[in-house]
């Protein structure tokens, strides 16, 4: 080979590196249609940069939304709207921010038949996407974690399908869905009321429907599982206490967890503070599993 | 000019990207003389790869090792032994670890005339620290963390000395130094016992110099100073309870701090796996201030 | 009627006011045969003075024994000798302390036919007492509490036997049988180990037989049964934190419950101390019920 | 004697008894002038219906009054009206009522030189009672507790006078007079903010005469008295969390005493209910001082 083309190589490489520095992560709006509910949600779908550049199969980070919100709420309400393209590059994984619907808990409803995400993550939405890209295709390479009900959708899901997720993380979650164990305020409360009735065909907090679908009180399920979980919540958080109490129950059975408690409230300037931290997490628990792409 | 010399510019830039990758950043050790305890220690310093490469001032984190230890721990017992050096490079801060001696508790003995660490640290190292290095020399670019003794020490210094850090850290921190708080054996509290004896003079917790010395009663100033704070153990840790203790006082006087309860005791792969988070917690204060290196 | 006749009227409720005084409450040792075990047991049955005096129906407390005692513990062991059947005299109730076996649990083992102390206590017991003496043949007046294991036991027995007893206490309440997570050291808990052994057919703690049988995850069924509970413990005692636990748990679901947590250990000072207010918090209750001898 | 004579002086005894059981026991409303107020207030005084009828020494149970209320509440605002009465009959005890006027907090204002309700309290009304009445005129015959504001007024003085008091409790107690740690709405606050300002000269619950005026933080003092000390809230209370706070520092610090968390909030059927717990407790205390009236 004549320098000349030796030299044309290299340039190439550094080409290929400055393009990839100046283009951003690349965001995929993916149709996700659920036989279950007969009907085609959105996923967004952030693929790193590095992604595209080599064939690697890439570990891949379900992250969820919360109530009242959609599948985008994560690339468009973080005050850095980079924030979640960012730490896609930085620890090279695919995150999936698939649709759970305003009120939907992330749960088959015994009551509304055209609620039925807890299958529609755990089936439709993980084959969809390890169908459409080149994931780590195995328990292994799949963390999940969300904010508020998705930071219960999170627990929930990973603690019925501990086959599924190698790890599992909550901020704010929450993790009681007797929401009469909320901070707030008579008109929310009552909001949350209509809500569950239309949800679970019932309100009354004592019902065994609220109880059993619970994450709070999963805490020997949680033990079982033995998955890495990380928890944390704001001390101003109206949901403080609902996780005081699951990390309380975890310290008393003695299942090993991280929980947190950070300043800040229900906000989306906690929750840009936190999925860093929750990244890492998982970023040490997919190295274990011998999963990440250097 | 020419096409070669184009070429030639690009490839430098290409051969020193890869050089910085194969070479390790730097650790010095560093002579630290102490005029108030007439005499000199060391001092382990990390350097990022980035440091010789450029021009800029460096944040600096100064990391304390624990009772029974001494400045190069950090270095040497962690399972990874790449760690502080891979973090220095990940984040492009200086990393400091300083000497406390066995049982210095980084404070100016009332009793031990031989026992000045707090104005050693707090004086002596950092004003070398700043002298020797390109360092950004203010409060908004130094930040402080450590584990056990050091955790105090971190908790401490920073504490009493609010206009040299912009953040402190702890983990496993022995946050109370009335040792009667901790879980351990009748054997190892009596060692603690004859080292306080030679430190403060006595032994006995109900003295004022346990009490005022300990940063667990600190409550009240460490709101105050409104530093960021991060406090973590592990629930199997014999400090768990002094730790909560503290946390708790914060919560109720209404201090803003981050709060972390992990799995494991009082060992190197806890602190291991702590510090990437503490790092984490210092970048993102470090980058508000405006000193981060990218 | 004579004046002297009067007099000698007067003098006969002079007299007997005097005799009452003079004379100590009457403690029988009752035979309690029990048929589902095949054996005859002892109970210690503490009449109030007041009993023989007239023909009013009595209510009464269970009084429950701790691991490694029996039924006369509460008689003999306690420093006040009197303790006892002071507050039989002070409050006109009866105090039966039946036998439960030195690791009977107050419960039908799974594993050993013969230890069937819940259907004892629950049916035999009540049924010998309420045939013998002038009870409250109800649950309005029947009330329960015990020490350490029978602690744990009065919470038991009430909690699965709601239309039995009107009101339930614990001190120093074993309150989960989970031995592992009581404070105590190896040899102690290599004992309960062998002998949980015996009685359980297994010492593994994860095994269901210990969850369901443990008051402390009973919460939900303590509240929905809703009977006045008053909990307490000594903050050295080797039991503090699964009575701490339970305390959590009810304060968190919600149930209406006394808990107390004062100085001391797991001792008779700590009980005879404890005890009064275990009456004194029943006898309102009873008094609520309408049901107590004035 | 003639047996007439002996039969006479039986019927006076049979007689005083008859007379003693139909005769309720006496309320004095006793003037008590202030010379450091320059202001005469009444205080409520029970004596036990036994006190006419020996020449024994009394020991007598100071009983405050919360914020908003005046001396006679604890007489009139019980559902019960004889609940004080009887206590004092049952227990032998005097039952002061000092007033404490409605924001006068029992101290002395370093702002307004009109309310020195600690001095009142700590001298005036201890000397009037000793000298208008028999009553053991030492420590260990006086045992003080309050409620709300009282409360906070019992632990108060008798932390600040360990000299003067064998016990102290507190019932539902503001325990913190930072009002900020208090659940309440926003017009209550308010009210007490207001208030503040007119008491303390400020309502910046950061200033020192806040932090250094509350029982709250004066953990290490009352572990140093170490006086007998209960304490209890309702788990409704907008003040559970301030007890819950001193619990956790006395537990931490080590400090003998009782808590105990009970239904309920801040009502008079609360303190109904709490009033005799606190009454069997000081009567342990004081009878192992032996100064009990038997």
């Amino acid at each position: 080979m004549l320098l000349s083309q030796k030299l044309k190589l290299v340039l190439v490489g550094v080409f290929s590196l400055l393009t990839s520095m100046s283009f951003a992560s690349t965001v995929d709006s993916l149709d996700v249609p659920s036989a279950v509910m007969n009907k085609t949600y959105k996923a967004a779908v952030v693929l790193p940069n590095s992604y595209a550049k080599n064939k690697a199969s890439y570990p891949v980070l379900y992250l969820l939304h919360g109530g009242g919100g959609h599948f985008r709420d994560w690339l468009t309400s973080t005050p850095d709207k980079m924030l979640v393209k960012n730490l896609a590059d930085q620890y090279n994984i695919i995150i999936v921010m698939p649709e759970g619907e305003t009120f939907g808990w992330y749960l088959d409803s015994p009551y509304d038949a055209t609620n039925k995400f807890e299958t529609y993550i755990a089936k439709e939405v993980i084959q969809k996407i390890d169908n459409t890209y080149r994931t780590v295709k195995d328990k292994k390479g799949r963390v999940i974690t969300g904010l508020s009900m998705g930071g219960h959708g999170a627990m929930y899901l990973s603690t019925r399908h501990p086959d599924l997720f190698a790890a599992a993380g909550s901020m704010s979650g929450a993790l009681d869905m007797n929401y009469t164990k909320f901070k707030i305020n008579e008109a929310f409360a009552q909001s949350l009321k209509d809500r569950f009735q239309k949800l679970l065909g019932t309100s009354d907090v004592s019902q065994d429907v609220f109880f059993k679908n619970s994450v709070v009180n999963m805490a020997e399920t949680i033990k079982a599982n033995n998955l890495p979980v990380t928890i944390d919540c704001g001390v101003d958080d109206f949901l403080i206490e609902v996780n005081r109490e699951l990390h309380r129950r975890l310290v008393y059975n003695g299942t090993p967890h991280d929980y947190t408690e950070r300043p800040g409230a229900h906000t989306w300037e906690y929750w840009q503070n936190s999925l860093p931290y929750h990244v890492l997490f998982f970023h040490k628990v997919l190295k274990t599993n011998g999963v990440t792409v250097e």
